[in-house]
């Protein structure tokens, strides 16, 4: 079928080849204009034949929502947006109700598959009514991994997103628990083949995954990952995954923790810990490290 | 070649099996009288062939120690006995300089497979001197999963035991991630589908695992998990990795928040919660619920 | 000076009063027709002479907002309207925006004293711009309790919201601490005289504070809280507290775990531990409880 | 009365001189020959009359295990031993029975006081038999703060070192709260005045403590706390109360932070983050920063 790509960069290029190796014909648009089949998002809508899918492939925040409401007076009733962004799940109702004004439909879509996506194939997770869902099924097909799996229709508007965020909830929490385990082995000098405990682990035990394999392939590029520093970037999802679980009171210790870490794997130092040493010196002449 | 079995309970009794199926001669003793070859740990020395290798399998704590001392009395120098049991690290090192006064050698491996060992193999982690783990190969072989992987020597002795406990508790951080995440899912309305969502990441995220898999399976068994209650036994090396982080100045908050979650879901109510409640009301004239 | 006051409950009906005792005239109004000195918002407005001052004592979100934006069209340039409730800072900033078209000013106070205000005064830390904090001087002289403390103008718009609800925050970490230690002193039988331990506390040691003084008084009426259920609620500044935190990438692990320990203590059962018994039984046919 | 004092350090010899300012006689020994009454053990058991008190004041683990040990041989049936000393409580058990062994009393004592002990008393927290402790009233109404509090028997041998340990406990989670809180207003710029807030917060607040009174010490010192790293030591009572609610199955989350907060404080770089950040690496071609 017929779909326009808006946002042709890593993922929205992969993407919409994997779309054409498919036989999918692709309408692309980049605001870079050396990309892209056309120009304008209204020579986009010109382009594509009524009724229209157009899938953005934007960053989150202000990049989508222009562009979601720019496409909503573009599109005619009948034709379905598509936001397969990074998206926050609470903006992607109020996208739906501004394009539900022009009677364009819409549906959110996590997207997990990162470098390996073009080849493999990308994790979607949906969301939306069933009539517009159901409208993209060709593509959903051709975009995800050969097999049962890899692709859901996760419920209503917003639900494509919730999903995508809470899987990046877990990931966060399962990296963390690999990360801890690596610096307690090393912290240590009882198990003295650290990257082949973890190698040994791929075979047979409960906590074989492909996280775990992507682990041991880094400790065999790098054994001690003396190349690296402890700091990581956290990509907005996992802020959200706590923010939504203090929204509905349900306690997350281990992934928040994830989430902390990150936080103070940021700092050049801890302004908190600043505090408690302030104190110790206070009440009991403790030696400071000043 | 020829082994002796202490211990033949359900994983000490699958793995003789699995050893036996593999071509070794495995001579039984177990404290049941009517399991086993042999009805004595002494009657289990004579029936061996020097050099003797004797494989422990039984609880840890007292239970293995006094059956590695008694075996100290009954072997000879050269002979090696292996605790497979889940021992903690700490004690790895007394039960082989024990051993060492009797010229005989000590190996630990943790073992990891559960009820699917016997058709699929045992991880095994070792621990101990070379000259000792060398003679175990052909066990090893046996016992562990076809493939490369499944099986390390991790270092001197207690490293075994050292890196299953690490893998237990990094195994407690990945399941207390995917729980919270399920739980975020299940106390929203956003997410209507919530089995399909997990069934969904089996394929192209970065979440896929065994646990992954063994949760679809769970919750195509029961898709709100209302057959169970929310109550997690610990088995000790949970215990054990947080001891020895907090030993070794080792910050782990996720494997930690994943213990004391199961702690907390085995108390009627909380004590601490009690007193937050007693504090609050003190101080606002909040109403308590009592 | 002359003061209207919109919200006679405890906590509003108690400032009035002492507003009254230090010789303030206090203009009442409250929305149930039996209290209060005036019918109605717009009688209120009539009877207090420019420049105006109002305080807003009612419930944060949608009855402070109405009240606010009322306000806003019945009252002058030149005027002052306070919000003393427990509103989110978020909040404050669009109450003065809203407030500003009309010329009136704004000033947001967050208040501690609970019960015993009335007599010992209120904590008070206000948020606005000087002009408008200084004209409310008098009467934050006669709400706070004596002495140089109790009353901050900590900055401007939302800044008197946001230091009480970071009190709040320490407030919710402390008890906490306070609560941990008291359930592990009675976990254990080494200390036999619990409330006799934290009542020695209470002279000579780090940890002495009004909570001390708050836990002596709950263990003095109920030794081991048997008249208890560890229950307790949340107030919203907790969450906000941790949800800012988020926001900004500032970790507050501490924090975080006393109001997350509040959200288990109000569930029935714990989903998550329901997960990872499930996640327990599937791959080690550990018993489970059901 | 009389008592021999054995470390006559920061701690040992400020208590001494107290005990001597209220009337006591206090024969002291130290291993610095420069210091003491006595040049050793065998003549501070000589210059004591039957039945003799000895207060061991040195540094936990092995000094106080081998005074303790040294005092069993040179005291007599009746004498009393006491470590007021940071020994961990399960120490105290095997020091008591090995003097048990010569007819020796013991008595733990944690003692909290510090800098401020000499002129203010010290607190202190007793464990032993009945008539051990009894014997040694004077001595403690000398060394206590005046009024009612800080004194307890709080139990058995070990009830003095386990509660002064969770009074420790509690203290690490009341100064993470205090440090969170500091760290959430200075990474926001919504209160200005963030010393002022603190100090406001003195009176009237559920959160006033002594606590509270030395961190506007500290930042009326240093208001940014420039001077100071973030950096912090941990005493071992931290660690403890962890690991022995960690053997008691207690879930400790806030004070498990705070001990993990200050471990984390004196790493460099984070093992675990750099781990985090290969694994994103590996993943999603994310930038590492290296």
């Amino acid at each position: 079928m017929q779909i326009g790509m808006v946002g042709l960069g890593k993922m929205g290029g992969n993407m919409a080849e994997r779309l054409r190796r498919a036989g999918h014909e692709v309408v692309g648009y980049d605001r870079d204009p050396k990309v892209g089949d056309v120009a304008s998002l209204e020579e986009l809508a010109a382009r594509l034949v009524a009724p229209r899918v157009v899938w953005v492939m934007v960053p989150a925040g202000e990049p989508t929502r222009s562009t979601v409401m720019r496409l909503g007076e573009l599109l005619s009733p009948g034709d379905v947006v598509v936001d397969g962004g990074n998206s926050n799940y609470l903006d992607d109702r109020k996208h739906a109700d501004a394009l539900a004004e022009h009677g364009v439909g819409f549906v959110d879509v996590g997207v997990s598959g990162g470098v390996w996506g073009l080849e493999n194939g990308y994790a979607l997770m949906a969301g939306g009514d069933p009539q517009h869902v159901e409208k993209l099924q060709p593509i959903f097909q051709a975009l995800k991994p050969e097999g049962e799996d890899g692709y859901v229709h996760a419920g209503t508007v917003g639900a494509g997103h919730f999903a995508k965020m809470v899987h990046n909830g877990i990931e966060y929490g399962i990296m963390q628990a690999f990360a801890e385990g690596w610096e307690l082995l090393e912290a240590t000098d009882v198990v003295t083949d650290v990257p082949g405990a973890f190698r040994s682990w791929r075979t047979g035990t409960v906590i074989r995954s492909w996280l775990l394999d992507l682990l041991v392939r880094a400790l065999d590029e790098d054994p001690d990952l003396a190349e690296l520093k402890g700091y990581a970037e956290d990509s907005g999802e996992g802020r959200w995954t706590v923010q939504a679980a203090v929204d509905h009171a349900v306690p997350l210790p281990a992934i928040t923790a994830a989430l902390y870490a990150r936080f103070s794997s940021r700092q050049e130092d801890s302004p908190a810990m600043k505090m408690v040493a302030a104190l110790r010196n206070q009440f009991g002449g403790h030696a400071v490290s000043s």
